[in-house]
This record gives C-alpha cells, structure tokens and sequence, in this order.
C-alpha cells in the first residue's frame, strides 16, 4: 500500500503461558480487551483464541485505526495493568506487524458478544 | 465451552505462496473473501494479512457463525474457484482449529471496506 494510504494496523501476538495460570490468564485479557474496545476509539478489534488441543498456545489479532491509537493503546490503564499481572504467567511473546491485504467482516455480527 | 454453546467458529490459514505469484494471488483470494461475506450468512469474518517483510507468508483469519456454515463454505463456487486457481500457487498451507477466549470488535467499523 502507499505509505500515506489510511490503512488500520494489524497486528498478530503469538504467546505461550503457563499452563497452571490459564484461567488467570484468560480473565485477564478478556477485561484487558472489553475495556480497550470499550474505552479506545482507535481499536477496531482484538480478537484472542487459544490453538485447539493447546490452551497455553494463544494467539491474539489486533486492529488499530493507525499508528497514533495503536501508540495510545500502549499506555492505558488497562493495558498496564494487563502486561503487569500476566507477566508472570507469559512464558513467551512474538509480535507479528503484518501488511494487510484484504479485511472484511459483516454488518455488526462481529461486534456481538461472543466469547 | 460446553458443547452445546453457540460459539463461532474461528480458523486461522497459515500459508506461503510462490512468491512470483503473490498479485495474482492476492486478486484471486480477495475475490473470494468479497463474494463469502456478500453471499454467505453464515460467513462472520475473513482478515487476510501477509507478514511484514515476508510477502509471500500469508495469514487468514476466519469466522464462521457455527459448523453448518463452515461446511457451506468449503462447497461454494467462489470457494471452489480460489482453490482451483491457487493451487500452483500455494507452497505450504496450515490449519489451525482454535477455542476462541474472546472476541470483540468495535460497531461497524470493520465491516468498511478497507483494503
């Protein structure tokens, strides 16, 4: 894409964490990510799965508007406190910047409840 | 979650094309992600992005509103012509099933068109 399109920031986080702290861990992305999509205007989506037969295999896809809300993201309450208490409990990270090529999604089905 | 739950069903491909076939293969798969989410109900979302540097390193992000659609979708003709006519073009391609944790996207923002 050209570098002054508006395109969103996607990113992709792959962690491993502790297989003890699982349930810990879930309830502490889980109001980690309400409150982002609740609170910031330049979160488009988080969505977290675990690999299926791997529950400490996590996988997390973000979208940001653009670079300023993602930076903005970085230093919230929420998000503080999120890498603050997981910390212990991740046992590995990667961060993944990715080019998006194409993202659709229906009418507001993605943005129901669904956990 | 309890097997009865109505829980969406999230996928996510993992690919590598020939990397002197990536336009071509991206024109192939967004034709087939734009006729899923128009044709298809029970289509929820589908994010394809490629690895920052690494062009040829595909990712696709998928949700289906439950089995029944998936099954669907894997027989449509638009399907059906994206692995048709990507076939020489995919290198290597893995799947992976996930338990979603939480899932949540911001109203209607991701359902514009952002490319």
């Amino acid at each position: 894409m050209p570098p002054n399109s508006i395109a969103p920031i996607v990113r992709i986080a792959e962690l491993e964490v502790d297989p003890n702290q699982i349930a810990a861990y879930h309830a502490l992305l889980s109001e980690e990510i309400e409150a982002s999509i609740r609170i910031e205007p330049g979160v488009l989506f988080l969505y977290a799965i675990s690999i299926k037969g791997s529950p400490e295999k996590i996988r997390v896809i973000e979208a940001y508007a653009d670079r300023a809300a993602y930076d903005a993201h970085l230093t919230t309450p929420h998000f503080l406190k999120y890498k603050t208490h997981t910390e212990s409990m991740v046992k590995s990270l990667r961060l993944f910047e990715t080019d998006p090529i194409i993202l659709r999604a229906k009418g507001r089905i993605s943005s129901s409840p669904i956990t």
